[in-house]
């Protein structure tokens, strides 16, 4: 049998593996073993640093992370980013200065993670993931991206090269505004929302495709439609799974008395928390019309099989007896008076008419044509 | 292949934008901002000002928000309801007036917003959904309703510009009236109890339109049907999403020991809070009756699809045979004696009686005709 | 199309209206407005009023609620039932001598209530649901019973008119017994063991009518079978509705410290407690039960087709070849030198009943004959 | 229509009564009333009385309740054993002689309770349910046993004559064993473990059954499967109803703090509750996998049916169009230019026989030969 | 009805008796009966005795229990592992040796346990499950590893001969290595961690093996596809059965503040409790995949049935009405006057050309050509 090509690319079917971690490269390693073991990449990491306080800010990029150490400056705010963590000496290097635990190191490298917050004595870890949905092959992407907040400092590390973070950059430049006046708890906060205002975007993106597929469900059932319906389901499955423990990581840390993040603060990341709140409630909505959809769809294929059903049936019924009647009659009995009678043949005619009228309406009546 | 047209009037499957909140407008800008994200509206925002004490009553419905100023009053509860926020310049003001934390303010404007409790210093906000049901187009529309509690002052802000409370108005009016003689606490109780009952209504609605589909589906299952219990458990995946919420915000106001209730409104609270949880209940036994539904839906159709096959087969498994018998009396072989027999014509016919006969009582036992 | 008339009787179906609560004639009044919501009713509203202590005992049935007053003493027990609640000048002359609050007679009067208990000061309030089975149309009808348990008072509300305490009041009568010597919280605990027992005269009643419609989902799956599990599931839901809040009024009765419920009578509440839980669990087995049979009805329906469909398939299958080949033979060709052959007829009747035979062979070994 | 007899014996479906507790009977009677409310039965009940220290063990069979009196021995452990409830008498003389609750003497004779657990202020009393899985009718019957753990006593009942404990006082005899040496709580625990371990067994006979009804579904799917299917399911509800109670009962003995229960008894509870949870897994494994064999037993009734509609397909499609060829020249036109060419017939049967075969592999390659 | 072979090796469904413990052959036994239940096994238990500290390595493989006793020393860490459990007299002596209390021999032994954790006054008991996916027939195999923690001692219980902790004695091995500078505690971290990252491969094994039967299920769905979704559901019900109580083990040697795990143990059993939700989440994630999977094959399969049908509609509705009017023109009236005229016969094939056109191309616009 040959492929049916029910995916015109059945290149989004490959990506499979988005679906479960991979570790077997690492089993049997000692813990707190620093082990890239995402997708392979040959890009140069490149590391932002930015440095300010309410009067000042200085902001350079390097390839070289010792020169994080010139920016150490206990009066000073300290924003490290690092595009790229499938160079572990560089996260390494950083763990020394900051002197960082083992396992906290490990788990940057590691982009299989799972979003959640992680409270070290003087540092809050968070991990969370950010989301793409491309448009042409209706999948997901993801990124993994790592905060660490210390007293003056926040470092983030971003799994890919494309720097997410411009835009805030460009807020901090501006003298005069908040995130210049406050500490390394707003910065985290400001990242946090960016990060889940981020959801909101592919929230739409999947929801008109959902509902393109919807209207497709209603007037044009097909194979197609099905396996679209599949096909969002997967990826639903996905967000769902990187979705829920936002929640945890947003609830924990405002329950948690941290002594990193100030009262002030707390008003924001409930407002956050809300968001999360929202983003989960409509990942479920979409989770539950795709159920909806899919049921539709099967009542729809029923609904096809029996409307061919029907005009088979009918057809069948309304020929196959009057085949039975002309068969009579072609028999080459030598004694069938019939055949003698001069008026029989058109009588025969009207009869068979007769005949197929009553059925038709007799299907008529019952709805079938 | 054209379009089925199940529905008459695709309309209402183009309003699936209710199912997700849209904030792409408004991703990268700094936390804060109020920001209108709902439809486009043109109409100018009124804004009611009624003022009262046990002794007067002062009503006043102006366009200028500066006029708030004039009614501050600390001796008289001031009760100001804006109709649309679709300006965002007055809801800012209004901020300014009664200094509202920003946050509060951007919720306020941002209409997709999920029902909820929040306590600040010396207010309480509140963020309800008013719905109404269109009988035509089946479908639900909703009003995001904040009201903000505050010593003895209360705003409440509607998304558009129909006056939901003129009947709460009109009993302000009477004096001796129990909400003259209270505060804000009863002022807000008497328009969530307002806001609560209204989804009675909707439900109401709802209950007596699922009667009707629920009767089609016994009597007179079609497409059609199909189609509107998809379409009801959209909706009510719709009201869901809102219904849920409400039993947090009132079970929250009667839990949290806020200073701005007072003792004797809690057992007022409890009650709308008993109304809710019956909501509640209501739209899962909604949920649970379309789900049996669509199961009964589905039976019939395959009980149909039956009906079908066995018309089908008694038909074809009657005549397929005789068709045969009188081919085989058709052939033109030189030595077939039987053609010769006088009596072997009429005994055919006997005999194809006889045949179909039988199997008509055989299918008669079967409970197939 | 034609009415099917699945059921013989639709009137079963028209009840929809228990399924949601009908306050649409109340939205826009004030809290506390005493409103009878239910059924229309004419009968005159009875009032019994018994009286006693360990001693003596006293009843009177009347229509004048003026009477009550009469009877109040603070040195014995009082027990004011009530048959009917459509009157609410009595439910509020009544509110006016026990000092009731107004929201409690409002839900004394509303019989859409769901089963709650609430505590005021010196009362516990408690709404049940009582049920009836009616084993012709197989329809549960519900009717609401109101408590107030005061000191030394017990005053219960009943829908209609028919008196379902007065198996309780013949315990009352006769001296010496428990009932006589205890206060109004074992009154009351008499009241609830009774109403509680009558739920599992309907799960009887529910479970003996769902082993009918099993036998015949088995031995006699037909549409009917389809139409009662559907409906047996739709009052399940009815039932359910009122059954888990069962479980938490008794639950929060032995929880809450009330100064009401002496602690002798905490055991007998532990065990209609129990009682309830076996209630939820029975309504529970009674829907999983229901979904099996309605798999296993789907399951039959679509064995059912495969037989009808294996019939089909034989006869077409034996006879259609046959057909082709008389028809060779019935063909007019001037040279088909078989037609001249004396033993080709014959020989050809040898020829198609072998085929007809290894045809039916086949079948059979395929397990379709 | 005749019955389809899917069930060798109906006799099996016939005991729907096992899945609702039955108290009509009981209904209005005062609570506290001991009435045995399971299957009628007319055997006598016997009573082993068992008396014990360390040094000395005694046993007697009676059936004589006034006898028990004389061994009440507050320096030795007393064990008294009751098979069959059904004679109240004898319970309530019981419950006269150790002071029990009436409400407990009520539960003792109701053998519809769930499995529970209640502490009075120096008893315990503890309800479980022991099952038997009949390997011919393949369904479960169950037995209730209470136990009434006091400071030197142990009183337990049996609903039927059968003696479930002859190896635990086999266990008592020997002198030196644990059981001898440790109180009540000790031999409270070894019934437990004894009454638990039962199940496991049930478990392996039901395990052992699903296996080769899951052959069944796999090698060779009948109706049959499908009502074993159905069966299994049913009396896996019924299992569950028990178990999931005991799970609460094992918890509860172990966070209770009762002066009952020694220390060093913890530990062994802790075991049982170990067994109780791996019960409760097994139990929903099955549920699972059976859900998971209906779903199969339906898709390969589906596949199926495909399999008889291609085979129609296929040979209706092959001779249709040949019936019709042959039908052509079956006609008596005057002016039919074919029928007097010589070399028509034979040509005709090469192009019939093309035809066919074209067919044949379009329809191999669609995979349906 | 011969088997129909779905499975080549139907060998992998014999393993049935893994879903559910086996404990028939111990009831009635005393608690503390140590007892093996697993597979029959015949090897030689081997024994390998680690012990060292911060300067000293050493190690012994032996089959003599006793041999043990030689090298306790309480100022060096002693790990014993031994390799079998089927020798239950071995259990018992190292029982004897360190104190351990019989239920924890007991449970060493019975090999059916489900993963836990028990703390004893001082050590800590704790059973794991470890997997192995067999590549060929697709199954899972378990083995139960039991570590007792105590304060400078470790051992570690292995069902079967295959040392799997090798690599572990192996890092042991190195001098200078974390885990010899720390005590018991961090052993059994290592271990734990070990045990858990294996669990990743098996995912990943299962992993690649979803994504084939999905390549399956879409591109080339056959009986053989569905058995694989059925299997694949079946061992995730077994892996699942194991993974969840791996989590509560781990949360609860979290909180529980037990003297033998050290503060700084702590974060990493934070690290492996991570681990072990990443686990649940992918199970649960393959489990919703697959019902996915099994959702879109039976649409898949109902889309089959579609197409055959519409084939066989479209052949027969074309040639039944064909056949009928050639086969008027084969009756042998004497008086049919079409017969008689030259031009009726092609004409007559014009007729039936335009019919089959006719209907081919409603067909076509009907979109089932």
């Amino acid at each position: 049998m040959k492929k049916k090509g029910f995916f015109k690319d059945p290149m989004n079917l490959l990506e499979f593996s988005r679906f479960f971690p991979k570790k077997s490269g690492k089993t049997g390693k000692p813990p707190g073993t620093v082990q890239y073991l995402g997708k392979k990449r040959i890009e140069d990491v490149t590391i932002n640093i930015a440095t300010y306080d309410y009067l000042e800010y200085f902001e350079k990029t390097t390839k070289d992370v010792n020169e994080i150490k010139k920016y150490i400056n206990k009066k000073k705010m300290l924003w490290i980013n690092v595009n790229g963590v499938h160079k572990t000496e560089i996260i390494e290097k950083i763990g020394e200065i900051f002197k960082l635990h083992p396992l906290l190191l490990e788990d940057i490298a590691n982009v299989d993670q799972r979003p959640k917050i992680e409270y070290y004595d003087d540092l809050i870890f968070v991990i969370f993931k950010i989301f793409s949905f491309n448009e042409t092959k209706k999948t997901l992407t993801s990124e993994q991206i790592s905060l660490i907040i210390g007293k003056n400092f926040v470092l983030s590390f971003q799994e890919n090269d494309k720097d997410d973070f411009d835009i805030i950059r460009n807020r901090l430049k501006k003298s005069g505004n908040k995130i210049r006046k406050l500490g390394s708890d707003y910065l985290m906060y400001t990242l946090m929302d960016y990060i889940i205002d981020s959801y909101f975007i592919v929230l739409e993106n999947i929801g008109e495709y959902i509902e393109q597929v919807e209207q497709d469900t209603i007037f044009n059932p097909s194979i197609k439609t099905q396996n679209e319906i599949y096909s969002l389901k997967r990826e639903l499955i996905l967000l769902r799974k990187s979705v829920w423990p936002l929640r945890e990581v947003l609830s924990s840390l405002q329950r948690e008395n941290n002594k990193l993040i100030s009262k002030e603060i707390l008003f924001f990341l409930r407002d956050i928390y809300d968001h999360t709140i929202q983003i989960i409630d409509t990942v479920e909505t979409f989770r539950d019309m795709l159920s909806g959809m899919l049921d539709l769809y099967l009542s729809n294929v029923s609904n096809k099989m029996n409307e061919v059903m029907k005009i088979l049936t009918v057809i069948a019924t309304i020929f196959i007896p009057l085949t039975f009647i002309v068969g009579i009659y072609g028999m080459n009995f030598r004694y069938m008076p019939e055949l003698e009678i001069w008026w029989f043949y058109p009588s025969l005619w009207g009869v068979m008419v007769g005949v197929a009228l009553l059925m038709f309406f007799a299907f008529k009546k019952k709805g079938w044509v």
